[in-house]
């Protein structure tokens, strides 16, 4: 039951790793430490669309990414969420947020990305991989 | 291990029901059909800081409400958020969507809210209730 990624995904994001039930990638948005968890299931748009087992493989995966997220960009504030209305195919955003980050408290949402320069880009991919590879 | 709903939420949101595990309460926002499911649990304020049962639970929690939400207003997009940079209190918002709604395909963050008419208000929270008791 594995699915193909939405180009938009291909285009706007990185491949990271993946996890049982999800992909992960890197959002290519120097102004948030951003990642999505793309659940590996086809035609699924809502997380209660899974199955419950896959529901809770991942809750089990947004936890562990959570953890690691907090660990990699040293805080305790993420964003963890669900939304879907330009790109339909589930997928969930989990951003590291911190009071000196350029909306804060708003959310991401209220201003434009801004794409990472290459060198960051690779450093930025190279520091997460190895946090979930270790 | 219950928790005291914080002051933001008694202010802004009317209880709609108690789980198991969550506090449902329907935010005082006119534009969007949007409640928070708040986790009955201390000093809590993000998923990961969850035990792994009531992680489990929230993931349950969130696939039944999130039902009953495409059910009660006709809809099959949701957007399903944790936030918490304004009110740390970990709260799970469920936002039903539509493609006729203020913000399409935009974020519910982009714009300020509109209360409810004390009528409309009395209709929703009826019209919800009766779907969770059901």
């Amino acid at each position: 039951m594995a699915n193909k990624v939405s180009k938009s995904f291909l285009k706007d994001s990185h491949l990271i790793t993946e996890l049982k039930l999800c992909s992960i990638r890197l959002i290519d948005n120097a102004k948030f430490p951003w990642i999505i968890l793309i659940p590996k299931r086809k035609n699924i748009t809502d997380i209660s669309e899974l199955n419950s087992k896959d529901q809770m493989l991942l809750m089990k995966e947004i936890v562990h990414c959570s953890k690691l997220m907090k660990k990699i960009f040293k805080t305790k504030k993420l964003n963890v969420e669900k939304i879907g209305n330009i790109v339909p195919q589930l997928h969930i955003h989990i951003i590291a947020r911190s009071t000196k980050d350029s909306t804060w408290p708003l959310s991401v949402w209220v201003i434009k990305g801004k794409p990472y320069s290459k060198v960051l880009l690779a450093k930025t991919i190279s520091k997460i991989k190895k946090y979930f590879k270790g």
